[in-house]
């Protein structure tokens, strides 16, 4: 069991307990400040303006209730996921999704009981049909306003909604829609003859869902992300062709002015100009046909990847000038990392755009193509959100469109991994965010996706291929699926602990105890079935029984992160295949993400900032604004943009490309939770090779900042929660309290909103 | 097991296959003509022009292929119920239901493989966002036309609808939208980094359903039920009130002609004089706020309930007439029923009224309220349908609405029974109709209703209520719902029989065998638990382990008609529980239909004949124009127009009021299949102490005519299928090929397509 599996079932802290502490810290620093300067000053009067910006939010939030828009949790998630996964198109075809995809509720029964002081006027906004009911008693009508009287009351909307999520917005005094309210699909509340209501009812009520439309005109239906005005950067005329250049990968709605004329406009998306310029080849493009007598703006239905469009007309069509309208997540990036090495920083902003670019309504796996929520390049977007935007709402939101509804007919997305990924994304989210509730009141969905993965393990306990299952791993030649492959077992594994742990706070300890037990036995099988001694290493599979002689590095380096491995097997796996160029070598970033991870948690840094600079800094060399779905530094020119049979095939811009934003936080900045929502944290910092590094990692309350030279180390701690800052040093640091460790290793605990300096001498 | 079983599970006939014999019958037939002129030449003539008129459709259906708006099988039905559903009002108030509803697959892949001789020019319309591939090959854009070459193909049609079901309609010369195509809601076709196509899918495709929408115009999200004109009998003015009289209750959308003025107009509705007149307990009523300078019409948007309108303006509101379009289901009467005694012909019409009424998009409970899809009556409305309309669509589509999808989460209707009543009206569907299909094709969500309900047992396999069920059984004033109620078993041993007949039909033998089996073991159960030897009937329930002293009808009279009792348990009961006026009397025509069927299935149609008399011509004596929820004869005056705690609560119009029509055709008419589809019937007519009876029945290939008498029967079977003629008779009858079966049982084989006349001596 890894090691802050301890520590994420000892305790749990959420926002509103954190806020509390902040309130103590708040009375603390003040004391501080007016009978002591400290040392470093600067650093206490920013943190000392965060507490008091976080105090004022707080008592905001306790004196005006915020009303917003509230639904059945998951279901508008569902919902928006259906929006966007069915705007893809493909050559001008709509492309949508191959697996189940489900619907909200339409019929929901919202409520809340509360005690009135005074009378109060509601203000009610409903998506759908609707009626009130207060204490059981309906208004007559559909009201767009009630009085309520003073005293203890319940106040029901019961709504419907065929084609959109039925949601309410309640506004009163005292009385907001929020995330207190309770909602059910089925009240099964039902009369007798004489019109006695039952009183054997068993609705299960949960907490509403919201996200942030927090005004009546904001309806959840029309949500459309923002956009901004982008210009392009050159124009090339070539008969009556237009190659239109926006100077990097971009997103959004080309927008042409002054159109007019008789006749085809085709504008061919590139995310190279040789995509943009092959008329047969272009993935995606737009066709009007036109008819139009004097000059009109014209913007495109659909939003678009591309850096280059490549405008084609025929006949009389022409046009003044093209600009576009830039679609994106408006998100705050809290996460920082900056360094001595120039290409390093060029990496890590280039990383930071691609994963901007791929973060929307949900994170997708690229802007060109799928533009679909998938599981297993979710889970890695979930690992990035954590080290930069800190964006929660994005994580649960991708998570519910992924589950989606019960029955469970197929593995998520089709992908037997991808399923075992959104428990881990599940176990990444608790242990950043110390979300209980999203826990309890999905836990059902996990149970009843586990127990389809539980119900097709094979004699032997073990998950192989079944018809309709696919064994994705990787993009990889000759990747072998057949039989019992190690790394599919390895993800149950770890998936069956996370199940371990959300029973548990589910309270559910009949299923933790069955979890816990499953998750030991196999995690005993792996070692008796895959572990090839003379190999020193998990082999890929069994088949028929027996074990095959191949070796990946999969389910190896998973091991080591996981802490599956001993000491002694991970110095022996990461010679044996982690550094052995005889084992197959990955070519997409999306798996080279966890093999850089399992170098990192070995401590080999020096050796990622190296592989980082060769394999990302080899795709800027190429002219890359944002890095590939697969690049493989052995092809040339043109062939790097063909995949899957297709000449432009391969995306671009994939969320999977910006893995630099994790490695560099959680590596070398060194910091990651140990307690769920950072109640406990470490910081472990390494240079990596590097001169200096500087930067800042987000938590629930308030980022964590880092600065560390080769001699130099400032720290300053979240507002709340307790850090461990561990160093390595040929002499004792100063600046702090230090615990010897031994073996050069230092330990200075950081007390919640104090910041430190400390001297040492890197190792 | 009932005598019906056995030849249910025999043998299976379709209407092709009838198709087939029919034109079979006709080479007869015609060579019999030419030969010889038969007694019974109106007959057969008459029969001739039938055979003949199926024929030329058998010819047309097979020659241009009838194509239709297809979609997923039961998807359409969920949709359009919830359209139904929630269009309820109480008081002008949204009134939707209290249970889960479900929704359609809004993303579907519908497709078809054929050969052409000649390449053909398809038109094809969609509802939804779609796209079209040729052997996987998608075509640009979305086609509204496409040219298909010659030889062997695959269509698919992909799309996307979140509002509405998704649904196409394509027409070429020979490739037509029809029950032939396939679908699925998951294809799970993926693709390797080659392009290459999964090779190991696993995707259920099912026949699509249909309705009747032949029209590429006729989109099924837009359908309503055809509306007609009609008139006021009377207006009676009361200062600013007009009380509007429609002469019979009815069903529709008022229309109020040259309206004008400013102020409100309310109309109170009313099924009584009372109701309509009483504008604080009208049930439903509809309010306008008028600014209306010059005149005009207006129609009401939901349709209503009434026999009365009381139209109440304010200020200088005024109109010039009113009249209502009245809302009805298009089916075809074919079941007919007359007889001597005249009260019991017009409690025939007013029940055939009370039933075309209820019957609309689905069969409904009442059309004032709740207008809804309730499965216990539902199921009786399946039986009245199956002599009457004989409209299978109208079955199938309701017991689609009823069950919706999965998961299960609660009963049907949230109640026990009505649960239940949905095995059983499959039961009875697949031995009336013989549709195969609907059983393969729903046979899952069958199986998991059913494990919903067998994982609720209790620990010696009873079914009692727990938290949330609701155990109905009928509108009975301190009906004890304690324990384990003995009618809940009963229940559930026939929808476990139903679940093992059509597991088989499924092939599903194992299922079949277990399901059997627990049939058998709570059949036993029935008896050693619930029989009372001294009191010789079923009780009412067990409480802790202790059988209960109550007796109630509800089981026993199951018991009969289910053969569940022997011989001697059956006359036992007649007389300690069916004619025992000690034991407590129904009152609602929902049981009442039960407790009369037993007692005709035990012969006693002298008693039943008065018992119609005097209950439903209660109703006719105190003015009934249709047939009510409740009719207690102790009541008085406007006492029968309360329930529910409510002056006006009571549905007068309900269709549980029916039954006479069901009593009527299976047991005096005396018509009923005992294998799939009429295959094979009986008809075992009975006087019921009237001097001649009249009727048809009809069957999937035509109807069956008969006409008894004291002393005479004609009868003229179907066009398919065996028929065996059972008669009483002091003599031995004349006229046919007669066997005596001894007793004063008379038995004569009506071969398919020939009419008989038999004299005989009625017993």
């Amino acid at each position: 069991m890894p090691h802050f599996f301890a520590f994420v079932t000892s305790s749990c802290t959420t926002i509103e307990h954190l806020l509390r502490r902040t309130l103590v810290q708040l009375k603390r620093y003040w004391s501080l400040r007016t009978t002591k300067q400290s040392a470093h000053h600067k650093f206490q009067i920013s943190h000392l303006k965060f507490v008091v910006f976080l105090c004022v939010l707080c008592a905001s939030v306790a004196q005006t209730k915020a009303q917003t828009w509230i639904w059945y949790p998951g279901d508008y998630e569902i919902w928006l996921s259906n929006q966007m996964q069915n705007r893809r198109t493909d050559r001008g075809t709509f492309f949508p999704v191959f697996w189940k995809v489900d619907s909200h509720y339409n019929l929901m029964d919202f409520h809340k009981e509360f005690t009135l002081a005074q009378p109060e006027e509601l203000s009610i906004y409903v998506e759908g049909k609707y009626n009130v009911k207060l204490d059981g008693k309906p208004f007559e009508g559909t009201p767009t306003k009630i009085i309520v009287p003073a005293g203890k009351h319940k106040i029901n909307i019961k709504v419907f909604n065929q084609a959109n999520v039925p949601a309410i917005f309640v506004k009163g005094k005292t009385i907001v829609s929020d995330a207190t309210w309770l909602v059910t699909f089925e009240d099964k509340e039902w009369i007798d003859e004489t019109g006695k209501t039952s009183d054997i009812s068993a609705t299960k009520w949960l907490n509403v869902g919201s996200w942030n439309f927090n005004m009546p005109k904001q309806l959840p239906s029309q949500f459309k992300l923002p956009v901004t005005v982008q210009k392009a950067v050159s124009i090339t005329k070539n008969g009556n062709a237009q190659l239109v250049d926006f100077g990097k990968e971009t997103f959004g709605f080309i927008k042409l002015h002054g159109l007019k004329g008789k006749g085809n406009i085709t504008l061919y998306y590139g995310e190279s100009k040789e995509e943009a310029q092959s008329q047969k080849g272009a993935v995606t493009l737009d066709m009007l046909n036109m008819q139009q007598a004097s000059k009109n703006d014209s913007v495109m239905p659909l939003s678009k990847a591309f850096r280059y469009v490549n405008v084609v007309t025929e006949g009389t069509v022409q046009f003044d000038s093209i600009s576009m309208l830039y679609e994106y997540a408006n998100l705050k990036e809290r996460g920082l990392f900056t360094c001595s090495d120039a290409q390093i920083n060029q990496i890590y902003d280039v990383a930071k755009y691609t994963f901007h670019l791929n973060t929307r309504e949900f994170f997708i796996d690229g802007i060109k193509r799928d533009r679909w929520v998938w599981s297993g390049d979710a889970y890695q977007s979930y690992l990035m959100n954590y080290y930069s935007y800190f964006d929660n709402a994005t994580v649960s939101r991708t998570l519910l469109a992924l589950r989606g509804k019960d029955p469970v007919t197929g593995h998520i997305n089709t992908i037997m991994d991808y399923t075992f990924y959104w428990f881990l994304g599940i176990y990444d989210y608790y242990l950043y965010t110390g979300d209980k509730t999203f826990i309890t009141q999905f836990y059902p969905r996990m149970q009843s996706l586990m127990e389809y993965c539980l119900g097709r393990r094979n004699k032997d306990g073990l998950m192989q291929g079944l018809p309709g299952d696919w064994i994705f791993i990787d993009w990889a030649d000759k990747l072998s699926k057949k039989g019992e492959v190690s790394f599919e077992q390895l993800l149950l594994c770890r998936s069956l602990e996370t199940m371990g742990l959300c029973a548990n706070i589910a309270n559910e300890k009949t299923d933790a105890e069955k979890y816990n037990q499953y998750a030991k036995e196999l995690k005993a099988k792996l070692f008796s079935i895959y572990w090839n001694n003379s190999k020193q290493a998990l082999v890929h599979s069994r088949v028929d029984g027996k074990q095959t002689e191949n070796v990946t590095r999969y389910s190896n380096m998973f091991s080591i992160f996981f802490n599956y491995f001993n000491q002694q097997q991970k110095d022996a796996v990461k010679k044996s295949v982690l550094l052995n160029d005889s084992i197959q070598k990955i070519t997409t970033p999306y798996m080279r993400f966890y093999e850089l991870e399992a170098l990192c948690a070995m401590g080999e840094q020096n050796y990622v900032t190296q592989q980082i600079k060769d394999y990302w800094g080899g795709m800027l060399n190429l002219g890359a604004t944002s890095f590939w779905e697969e690049y493989n530094p052995s092809k040339k020119g043109a062939e790097h943009l063909a995949m899957y049979g297709r000449e432009f095939g391969k995306s671009l811009c994939h969320a999977w490309g910006a893995s630099p934003i994790y490695l560099l936080g959680k590596y070398y900045l060194g910091v990651q939770p140990t307690a769920p929502g950072y109640a406990a944290y470490i910081i472990q910092p390494s240079l990596g090779g590097l001169q200096w590094i500087e930067g800042k990692v987000p938590t629930p309350t308030s980022d964590i900042e880092l600065y560390v030279s080769k001699s130099s180390i400032k720290v300053k701690g979240t507002t709340a929660g307790v850090g461990t800052l561990l160093i390595k040093s040929k002499t004792k640091p100063t600046g702090a309290a230090i615990i010897d460790k031994g073996n050069n290793t230092y330990q200075i605990f950081i007390e919640a909103g104090k910041a430190y300096e400390i001297n040492y001498e890197v190792l």
